[in-house]
């Protein structure tokens, strides 16, 4: 179990991404309760839609802004571990995920459109030469990371790079400000990581947050709890969160950090997708404790890690769909609810403008 | 209980109404299950969104048609139940909603514009002359449905009258077609007469789904369970579903009735909102059974009477958030949701095309 606010072997460089992310400036929450109370409708009404307006005017300002644009980071890498036959698939089918992506005839893109978010594919670390597909971020930092249940799958450079390159991912699409950023991912593989860091972070035993991931089982299933046991095993007592992503995170996951610390950074909130998006939030909150307020849960993946995860950040899911693909689809749905919310604040008369004589 | 289908009662001019509902005409659910599974995603993996994609390829096709407008059908009514205490809030409130919408201050103008949501308030019985308001349809047909504790809330005539003015309300919205149909309500006292009317459609007892409403509790609530008793004993026994909605139903919930047979007349999917117009599709599915096909749950209310009609209706509802204010809240924001499944269907690539060679 890491101990949040660690900065044990944090390249120097990082330093200024984590000095970034203050507490929100919002109003706290009782003067929001008191506004949304005072609102033309019976208080507390509109339920957990209330919830998330008092989290967007803490982070923003009450009242909060309408984004101008949601954007989702749709980061894809591979992992080593693949090779472990962890997964469903082989490992090769995150390149052809890059093709279909730059086709635009993945789900995420099937569902963006209806929910006004613009996708953005970003390869980091796809384990073949993808350079040529058109309508993808190339910025891959290694073909794909290496096993994490034999050594560490990352070094403190590459991880550190991962870092970097996600915040500036964040910060080069400021033109569109006030942004609502969603974060995605695609990575055979990966779920194995999410588990093994969730692991780490919350101390969990690995049984209990080693899940099917896209659907394994039996041997399988099996294989992928003795991976994250034997890289567990390798740790330290007491990780720094640095050290647990470093040792144990894909490029994808490494890379989320980072857009989940430059979004927080400019005190801009962050639609986390599910497990693999959470536990790339997870380490961005030990990371920088601050974080978390920035933090919106979109759904409720069927991974056992999920409801780990999002009880330790203090999140509550807004969607329950049984979604587990990722791609940032459970994000895409739930964003154009989170920007609704702000809209109570921004829009909504008062109750003594309401009552005034007809 | 009513029986499916008995039109007992039904006014002449409502049967071509009634007519106009087929059975949905797109390909059957198992081809549609087939086309999800070829898709470039593990199958299954999109959960529930993917029984959305299947409904929605059921009324429209496939691919279903991406919606050119979303809009919702807010139709505000009095009635003369309010007059015996079964609110939180006086009568009076009603019209001053109505000059809430008129100046674009409530809960449902605030939350429409982040979800792509057209809201068209209807005044169908205010008991109150609002005419000079402006950006509301002013098509009152009575000032309030009378006490449905004391009588018949409608005559025939009236109820007819609101079945056509809702069903009117929706060709004439045409012209943005093909367009998402969401329906929304508003007025003092109306979850004592979707009670009524769920008691009445399912014979569930009337202390099962009698709820707290805006907030009513001890006395109030008596008063509440008193009047959907009284309602209830003066009810025939098996009563016609057109018979339910004149002796019980306010004009608001009749209108909507209208809305929901007019779209599914036109083969318009419905994303029904809360308790009160879940009451109005029971009893639109009621008078003309394919309706049921051609309608979507939005939210789960907290009033216990919602998840009986749902049942009723075999439908899941797509967001479970407490809400419990009604205005179409919960559709509205659940609408870029059922939109985005379609486009499953419409933008994904299948699995032979994904995997053809790099």
């Amino acid at each position: 179990m890491t101990r949040r606010g660690d900065r044990a072997g944090l390249p120097e460089e990082i330093a200024p991404l984590l000095d970034a992310v203050g507490s929100p400036a919002g109003p706290p929450e009782k003067v929001v309760r008191r506004r949304l109370d005072a609102l033309v409708k019976p208080p507390g009404s509109l339920g957990r839609l209330e919830d998330l307006a008092v989290r967007l005017a803490r982070i923003s300002g009450d009242p909060p802004p309408r984004f101008r644009s949601r954007r989702l980071f749709l980061l894809v890498a591979d992992h080593g571990v693949a090779a472990r036959g962890v997964s469903a698939y082989p490992a090769s089918v995150t390149a052809h995920m890059c093709r279909v992506f730059s086709e635009g005839g993945a789900a995420a893109q099937a569902l963006g459109p209806a929910c006004g978010v613009e996708v953005m594919p970003v390869d980091v670390g796809v384990d073949r030469d993808v350079g040529s597909l058109s309508g993808i971020v190339h910025a891959k930092l290694r073909r794909g990371s290496r096993d994490l249940s034999a050594g560490a799958a990352l070094t403190p450079e590459e991880t550190s790079a991962a870092l970097s390159l996600g915040a500036s991912l964040v910060r080069r699409s400021s033109a569109e400000e006030p942004t609502l950023v969603l974060t995605g991912e695609m990575g055979i593989a990966n779920t194995t990581s999410a588990s093994a860091i969730t692991a780490a972070l919350t101390g969990a035993d690995p049984s209990s947050v080693v899940g099917p991931g896209t659907g394994v089982s039996g041997e399988r299933l099996e294989r992928k709890r003795r991976a994250v046991r034997r890289a567990l095993e390798r740790l330290p007592s007491g990780p720094s969160p640095f050290r647990v992503l470093q040792e144990l995170g894909g490029l994808e996951v490494a890379g989320l950090v980072g857009v989940v610390l430059g979004a927080a950074g400019r005190s801009t909130p962050v639609v986390l997708d599910g497990f693999i998006s959470t536990a790339a939030g997870a380490v961005a909150a030990a990371l920088a404790p601050p974080v978390a307020a920035h933090l919106f849960a979109s759904h409720l993946s069927p991974e056992p890690g999920h409801r780990v995860l999002l009880s330790g950040l203090g999140l509550e899911p807004v969607l329950d769909l049984g979604l587990r693909l990722g791609e940032g689809t459970g994000a895409i749905l739930a964003s154009p609810i989170i920007d609704a919310a702000g809209g109570m604040l921004r829009s909504m008369q008062d109750l003594p403008s309401a009552r005034r004589p007809l």
